[in-house]
């Protein structure tokens, strides 16, 4: 029997520009479904440009129906403010698939660069060709969207480690 | 004629535990009508701790149908790990009045100290104080429930200067 397909939504969360990128994993067989980027108004006040990220998110969850998420743990190398200002950015943009009953995994910004390319040392051109490579048919026009779908790719070849890991974990509590 | 009476719901964000008050204010005239803390399950993903704060302000929002809704704007004198979390907790506690179609304002810790206490420098005891002082009604808990009535409380006395400076910002753009 062939294994069930499942579809992985990735996210690369900021308030400026939140790449997201749907694929989907048959076995270890990766093939692309969409993309995209939402780029709340920049001039707008701060509930309302999350609103508009919430949004934008909510249609994309409802228009792909993405079995599970995964979002980049991006370590912070900046000062407060724009630290501050991607934690409510990626607040919303774990909270949404949350809402719509998805789970949601993260990975260390580390682990993707090392699972996409090989290297934790990776720069954005890079990730954008190893996308192409792995996901020949991907027509992401920012670097926001390639990293999403690096961040889905990721959870595609560890989600099943992190799945029995769990299990293994809730049978030992369980005695 | 009597000035119309206005609802306000202050919030203190944070992911182990959000305070949030709600006042009325006619004119000057300020009175309690409740306040509480919102504490998602520490050991749960963060996903689905941020989906708890979401539906808990929800509830708030729906038992107390306020007008508008005031956001303390933290000062972050911490590490970025701690940095992040906090505004993972802002951006959620900031889109939930938002998406209920509730306009966000945003104020500075150290104009709510002032405000409230009349020194930047007011430690939470002070703010404690204040509060019974100002709604003599409140059964406050915890600091975080005194702290979002402070921003409450802010908002009322400022937001009719806002008010002001926002039409006439409209009106000199509109020319």
């Amino acid at each position: 029997m062939a294994p069930h397909p499942i579809r992985i939504l990735g996210l690369d969360p900021g308030l400026r520009r939140t790449g997201w990128g749907v694929i989907e994993a048959v076995g270890t067989r990766l093939s692309f479904i969409a993309c995209g980027t939402v780029m709340p108004p920049e001039d707008g006040e701060l509930a309302m440009r999350l609103a508009h990220l919430h949004t934008e998110l909510a249609a994309v969850l409802r228009n792909f129906v993405p079995d599970e998420a995964a979002v980049e743990e991006t370590f912070v190398n900046m000062n407060p403010a724009s630290t501050l200002k991607l934690g409510q950015a990626r607040g919303v943009v774990m909270l949404t698939p949350a809402l719509a009953g998805v789970p949601v995994a993260e990975y260390a910004a580390l682990l993707v660069k090392k699972t996409v390319v090989g290297a934790g040392r990776a720069d954005k051109t890079q990730i954008r060709m190893m996308m192409k490579v792995l996901l020949p048919q991907a027509d992401f026009e920012t670097d926001d969207a390639a990293d999403a779908l690096a961040v889905a790719v990721t959870h595609a070849q560890h989600r099943g480690m992190a799945a029995m890991t769990n299990k293994l974990v809730s049978r030992v509590a369980a005695r």
